[in-house]
C-alpha cells in the first residue's frame, strides 16, 4: 500500500511562464490553502509582478526568478503547481527542478508525467539524496473494498457532483476549515493531485487499477478512522460517461454518512461532452441516495454552488432556485461560508 | 490502444495438477467455448484418466503427459489454463512452458504475474521467437469515454448482475451462439481473462487504470461497431462494494441498447462479503436502468437465472419466483438454451 505523507513547509511553487488564475490554478489552489507553508513564487517571467493581480490574493507573497534567488527564504521543497500542454516538463521548469535538486529540496509534482521515471532529474535527486513525489502516482494499491469504511467512528461526509470541475474539492476543504473553526475534530481526505498537493498526503484514486480504486477509497479512510469528522474530495459524476466509474468507486470505497451535492449553475452538458446531458438536479440527487441504499444508506443533506462569476444579485437568485428545486439547504462556501453546509451535515 | 487478437487453432490446455471442474474452470469454459480450437489438455497427473469424469464433456479429447507427447497433434499454442494458488506459476508448469516455447508454442497466460516480465520465459521467447500473451495485461490504454458507443450501428446488450461470479460471460456466450444459430451476425466482447480466452482477443476492463476503463470498454465497442448484435460480458454488479467501479464504467462506455440481468437463486449477499447483502431483484434492476437513463437509456429485458445444481423442479420453481417477482421473460440459457434471452433483446 502506498502511504506517501510528506509535510514541507517552506513550498516554492513554480508557475514558470504560465502565472494566471486558470493556467497556474493548482499553484492557486496551494497557495490558497497553504498560505503558511509556501514562502515564494518561482518564475522568471513574472518577477515584479505582484501576485494579487493574478490571483485576487497573496500579494504579499514574494515571486523570485531563480532557485538561487529563493535561498534565504529556505525552501524545503519546489512544487510544480502547474499543468503545461501536453504533460511534459518544459525546459526552463526543467532547469529549475535541476536547481532546487541541486540546492536540497524535494521536488513535488503532479504532471502526467512521472518526473521520479526522468533520467536526469532522478540521478540528480539520488546523488543530492531529496526526494521527488508524483502526486498522480497512486502506487500499488492492490486490495480490494470490502465496505469496511463502516466501521471508521468517523463521521464521513462525501462530496459528490453534478459534473467533474464544479468544486467538490473546494466545498471539503471549506467545510473542513469550518468545523476546525468551529472546535471540532476533522480532517480532508485528498482523492485528486492538487488536493493531495494541499494536504500533503492522498491517493489519486482516478489512478489506480479499476479493480483496487474502491479499495484505495477504503485504504484513505481508513488512515483517518479515528478523527470526528471527515471531510473526503469526491471525484467525476455518476452521469459522467468518463470517470462515472471513479465517482462510485469512491461513493462505495468510502461508504459516506452524508453526502453534499456540488453543482454549477447553467452547466446543462457533461464538461467538453455536449452530447452528454447532465440529468436534472432532483434526479441525479435521487441516483447517487439509490445507489448507497444497499451497502450504507446516505442522504444528500445540503447543495454548494458554484456562483463564480455571478453578481450577488444573480448568485442568491440561483440558490433561492436550487433551494426550492431540491428542499434542501444551498449555498456557495466561497461567497459566503460553509457554516449552512456544515449544519446540515454534521 | 491496446489491440491483442491472436487466434490460435491449435490450443494445449494446461491444468497440471489442478485438473477439476472448478481448480480449471478457465480451462473447462476455454474447452466448452473453443472445442474446435484445443487438440489436447496437459497434465502429467492426469495421463490415462478421461476428461468427462472431470467436466461432464470432452471425452474425446486427450490428456498428455508431456509437450513432447503432444507434438503429433500440432499444436500452436499453450494456454495455462488454471489460477494457482498466490498467483504465480508453479514449477511443474514453468517445465512445461519452456518445453511449449522451445517447440514454438506462444504462451497465453491468465495469471495475475505477468509471465512476460519473467526473466527465463521471456529470453526464452525471444530466443525461440514465439509470443507470451498475458490476458490480464490490459496494455496501456489512456483515452476517457465519451459515450461515442451510442453511434455504433450494432445493437449492444449488455449481461449485468447481482453479483461478481452469477454467469455473465456464459450468459452473452450463450446468447451470442443462439443468434448465430438463428442466422444473425452476432459477435461476443470479452470483458475479463477468460472471455478473453475464449474469444481470442478483448480487454480485461477491470485491469485498466481506473480513469480510463470506461474507455476501454468504449474502445472494445468501437472495434465491433458494424455487426448487427454485440454481447457484451458484463462484471461485478452495481452494488458490489470492490467492483461497482468496473461495472459502471462498463455501463457506460458501452451505452447498451439492452441489458440481461444475471442471477444466481439463493446467494444473499455479495460472494465473500458477509456483510453486504444483495437487494431485492426488482430494486437492483431499477438500479441498473436509472443510472443508464441520462447518457443512453437502456432496460433489463430478461433474466438468466444460474440454477446451477438444482433439480429440475426446483429449478423450475425458480424461474416462475423470478417472472413473478420482475415480470420478465426468465431462463437458464444452459439448462434450458439461451433462446428466451434472445428473443427479449432483439
Amino acid at each position: 500500500m502506498s502511504n506517501q505523507q510528506v509535510h514541507h513547509k517552506r513550498l516554492l511553487v513554480m508557475t514558470e511562464g504560465l502565472l494566471g488564475p486558470f493556467s497556474a490554478k493548482t499553484a492557486a489552489s496551494v497557495i490558497r490553502y497553504r498560505r503558511r507553508d509556501v514562502v515564494a513564487v518561482l518564475d522568471s517571467t513574472a518577477v515584479g509582478q505582484s501576485l494579487g493581480d493574478h490571483f485576487g490574493f497573496a500579494d504579499d507573497l514574494p515571486i523570485v526568478g531563480s532557485v538561487a534567488d529563493a535561498a534565504r527564504l529556505e525552501p524545503d521543497g519546489l512544487l510544480v503547481g502547474i499543468a503545461p500542454v501536453g504533460g511534459q516538463l518544459p525546459e526552463p521548469m526543467r532547469r529549475h527542478a535541476i536547481d532546487a535538486i541541486e540546492a536540497g529540496l524535494d521536488i513535488i509534482s503532479g504532471l502526467h508525467v512521472m518526473l521520479a521515471d526522468d533520467e536526469e532529474l532522478s540521478a540528480a535527486a539520488k546523488t543530492r539524496g531529496v526526494r521527488i513525489w508524483d502526486v498522480r502516482d497512486p502506487g500499488a494499491f492492490d486490495q480490494i473494498a470490502f465496505a469496511r469504511a463502516r466501521q471508521a467512528r468517523a463521521r464521513r461526509v462525501l462530496t459528490v457532483g453534478s459534473d467533474c470541475a464544479v468544486g467538490k474539492m473546494v466545498c471539503a476543504l471549506e467545510m473542513r476549515q469550518a468545523a476546525l473553526d468551529a472546535g471540532r475534530d476533522a480532517t480532508f481526505v485528498a482523492t485528486g493531485q492538487t488536493g493531495i498537493m494541499i494536504e500533503g498526503w492522498g491517493v489519486s484514486v482516478d489512478r489506480v487499477i479499476a479493480d483496487f480504486a474502491a479499495g484505495a477509497a477504503e485504504w484513505l479512510i481508513e488512515q483517518v478512522k479515528d478523527h470526528e469528522l471527515v471531510f473526503i474530495e469526491g471525484q467525476g459524476s455518476i452521469t459522467h460517461p468518463g470517470y462515472s466509474g471513479v465517482t462510485l468507486a469512491l461513493l462505495h470505497g468510502t461508504c459516506p454518512d452524508v453526502m453534499v451535492m456540488c453543482i454549477r449553475p447553467g452547466r446543462t452538458h457533461h464538461h467538453e461532452m455536449p452530447d452528454c446531458p447532465i440529468p436534472p438536479l432532483p434526479q441525479q440527487i435521487a441516483l447517487y441516495e439509490s445507489i448507497t441504499q444497499s451497502l450504507h444508506p446516505a442522504k444528500v443533506a445540503a447543495v454548494s454552488v458554484n456562483t463564480f462569476g455571478m453578481s450577488d444579485e444573480k448568485a442568491r437568485a440561483e440558490l433561492d432556485r436550487v433551494r426550492e428545486q431540491t428542499g434542501l439547504p444551498a449555498t456557495d462556501p466561497i461567497r459566503y461560508g460553509a457554516m449552512v453546509l456544515l449544519d446540515a451535515v454534521v
